[in-house]
């Protein structure tokens, strides 16, 4: 019964048996290896870009650093949701690889609205030298709070990037939940709607730890590839990360696993809903914030359920609703969540 | 014939079976998994150090930056070898991860000698605030030429270091190769010799890519948990680092593996002799500069041999000398070097 | 009529006239000028704080910015005020400085409340290395609304700061003005509330362009030093920024100044209360927010009067009620006051 | 006898002047004062450029830094001489300001050698990502011992860099005294020679804290300006920047200060040639490093006159030559050197 993150489950089996066979002999280090050009391949394939330059990193901090460090000057300030990844849980990191932006929150929930960003972003840049110049947009898809944009969301949050002439990055560390989600292609999720830049995540749907960082317009490869080894970001056995990224597209792994995970999710909204719990956001894929009887939490932890409480704690009226977040990933079985609901 | 780096050889088998075995159910994110305490508690042993703080990174360059980052301010200069990766193959990360300390060369070769350290700091700081101030040094074991510093000659260095107050740093990506050459402790090689941090390398002996940091005085280890983070080096799925490192230090993995790669570097190194070949640096470890005539290298590639030359190349002279960079991993067999010396 | 800023008025006479006087022969540079041993004592007498560590430098930003990095880790984040200077107005300096620290902008106005800050300081720091840390907090007195915190709201503020091991900085860019509409001691005002740092402003209220930065706690003095060199903030002829802090400081210049500014200011404000004008903020120094009908505006502008129009501009309605910014330095006459009001 | 500094010396009388001139009234702030108007343009024709941008700043260290850090990508590195200031006197500003480039030193004395230069540049970058990348080139004119660079010299250094692409910047902390030592023009100097930023001096000719940054492809301007005003280097009362600048570039103020330094240094050199001095570097503008006996160092010490002994201390030999810095500034009066000299 464990839904505390999909950054705590295993390793798909086929990406561990990707890895053993990519250990054999002698491979051309940081990045020159054979598997980096099937993985390069077959992400413009995905994402039908074919020019695309296309990097592996190991974490999802790095991955949106170094992707916002690419597109952002140290005097612009990066526009986000106020409870956006980069903001909240990268200790500043966004702030170091950009050597000093800012972070301009844009008022509202997870989600951000086309109208306020787009009063978000006039508000800013208005005093000249004086303040801080509009840099990119960072558009968290699943947002961090389980929503998925739809694709006209994502268009209208775009488009008023456009129309100030700046860059969009989408943090994707849940990118395959959320489109199958959406049951959209890649393209669409990206650069049809507007995306300049995507942290391609790896790590949350069955890999040990890899990220792609794919930038659609290829004219900023060589400063990334830069910052990537300033930042120590570069690998020397790089074989080890493309496998896994290899085994994450081979034959769909990647949907697969992202498929099982929302399904997983699908099925304990379902359970929850019957049981009368509430929900704090619309679970549109596979993180589920719900609140129910503090009593059944207790009760729940006693038992061995593994997740966070969201906003209070076990200490209190039994009866109070009390909000949690639970992550389903791909390697939770039905059965677990069916032990955690019946002990609802 | 595979002698261009030890980070394109393979992973140990050991290693491999210890993370398919790590990879059971969930465990507990970002280094609060059990194997780390495994590794945490092992290190600790080994260096005969029970207060040491102990942290892992995947990139070698991660583990000096960090290191120096955090034993570093950013008005003060780094002193090191002219030939030290941290000044030659990082793209400026120290520089990045200290906030823009400086780095200052020590004249002289691979090694720097107690003379020319101690003349190089005391010609530092005579400016007031004009001048960098005075920063830690930083000392490559195995260095970058293939030699090892006898206990004596870090003894020595540190001293220096410690006349001036200053923290002592040891980048040891080739830690194990290092101590095995000189046949002593973990603890005589670092601490009791006066060295602060360490990089303990381990991707170039065998693993995918982990290194460990460890802080004898704990008290910079919050810090240092800060700005691993901050710097996008704090896994999520830790304990895929941890099990790597784990299979290292079991069954003393780490020290059979150097041990292979130091005697096949022995085994080249007099076979290299036997042919007349002649060296640039005295080779300690597993590392060889050699130079014999230019045509052997021509036929040497011609029949596949990888390796890298050194400061020529394969145009001019048959007969010239033209010198080389060899190196022996644990993976390569007596078989390939003699089919290489073979060649000669 | 020239309402626009108090950083665009002309140097008091007495400051050009000490410029004058230290313009004779030759001069200790960077700080070792006997002015300098003057303006020191004399700051450390004023802020009854005979250990204070007290610099000069000649941007508002520098004194801010230097004061924040020495008192911030790059991995905290620095609590104030949406509307704040440091957050608004200095284009990502204060990110700069401290190698890429956040804000956290505690909700509500121009000044912040011990509640909100409490409210927000706990808030922070409760994803364990995940988010940013939590660092100093900064007070702006006056604030950018022309409001002036009372003692007690102070070192309510402090207080809290001080529940959780924070340090505090003042940002005393109208610091005179504030002393004076408070009438009480620049002690009570800084370290006897709880304040450990000020930017104690010049530039605002008379001179050229200096500010000096006060330490209560000399233990930060030498970084501070070193920062302000690496800032490029270290003066060789550093004896004309004494001079003009030395003259201002003589003969009460700096409270003389600011008494004049702040009646200037009250002229003001009777006779647009008189006139039936709004006020958006109770103005307490010499900054006025105020609204008129806007065929007003258009008026005063056509007779030369010039000044900030507030979250507005002069196509409309003229008779609806439209903002502006009004502020008074020392040197505007009760004269161009009344010009101004016989225009309305 | 005040031969210690160029920077410690009194400020022109017509400086002053114009300063209090300038005192009148309120003026525009940031930059915008009518008095900036005259200085760009008056700088433009100087320099023959009608379309630089020129900008103002109030040290040395932030005209050479922010300019550095325009030209400069924080992956770079800067190649300078072993004895620029930007690396021996600015306590790691350039590699602040740069976000962490690092700075390359061309082997050899106080002036570059095309060749030594050229060695240089193609030895880095020679890592593909590893290794820094090559940046901007800075050349110091006065150079930091004295000499004076021919345009010969000049066009070579900047040919070289221009073989590789890369821009270069001119450290012209003495611009002035360099331009009537080689009686040349400014644009021959600068821009027709291959510069394409220059750091102009104004502090040690007799201005308070004033130089110019004037870029001649105007194309990174407001990447400067964002630049000047994060480092806290942007005047809120410019007009006094301005005042300074204006003077000093009214009547050719900047080459009559020049010439009377230049002309106070060679009166000081021969006086000191007669007396039988050494000189460790060929003087050719208003600074001089000679050696004579230790026990006349002693003497001039004891009868007050202030200068820096050069690599030595008055404790040793009383025979024995000790060298020393001496500096002339345009203020000094021949009946001081003279009296100088007698004590020889």
């Amino acid at each position: 019964m464990f839904f505390a993150s999909d950054n705590s489950g295993p390793v798909h089996p086929e990406v561990l048996a990707t890895l053993a066979e990519a250990n054999d002999g002698y491979a051309m280090a940081y990045g020159a290896d054979a598997l980096m050009d099937e993985v390069r391949e077959k992400i413009r394939e995905i994402f039908e870009a074919p020019e695309a330059a296309v990097y592996l990193v190991a974490t999802g901090t790095a991955a949106n650093s170094l992707a916002l460090a690419t597109l952002c000057q140290p005097y612009q300030t990066v526009f986000c949701s106020p409870v956006a990844h980069i903001h909240e849980d990268e200790c500043n990191a966004p702030e170091f690889f950009t050597s000093g932006a800012k972070l301009t929150l844009v008022p509202g929930g997870d989600k951000m609205t086309a109208e306020a960003l787009r009063t978000t972003i006039a508000a800013e840049e208005t005093r000249g030298v004086h303040g801080p110049q509009r840099g990119p947009v960072s558009i968290t898809q699943v947002t961090e709070r389980g929503s998925v944009y739809t694709l006209e969301e994502l268009e209208a949050l775009c488009g008023v990037a456009k129309e100030y002439g700046l860059p969009v990055h989408l943090d994707g560390a849940r990118f395959a939940n959320a489109l199958v989600a959406l049951n959209c292609s890649a393209a669409e999720m990206t650069w049809k709607a507007g995306v300049d830049a995507v942290s391609f995540g790896g790590t949350k749907n069955g890999l040990m730890g890899v990220e792609a960082v794919v930038f659609f317009d290829p004219s900023k490869a060589r400063e990334f590839e830069l910052r990537r080894k300033r930042g120590a970001h570069l690998f020397s056995k790089h074989r080890y990360l493309s496998a896994q990224m290899a085994a994450y597209l081979r034959d769909d792994l990647w949907l697969r696993s992202a498929r099982m995970a929302n399904d997983n999710a699908k099925h304990l909204i379902d359970g929850l809903r019957a049981k009368g719990a509430e929900f704090l956001h619309e679970p549109h894929a596979n993180m589920v914030f719900a609140a129910f009887p503090r009593a059944k939490h207790q009760d729940l932890f006693d038992k061995g359920a593994m997740y966070h409480l969201w906003g209070g704690t076990l200490e209190g009226d039994p009866d109070e609703m009390l909000a949690c977040r639970l992550v389903c990933d791909w390697s939770i079985g039905h059965d677990q969540i069916d032990a955690f609901l019946a002990l609802l």
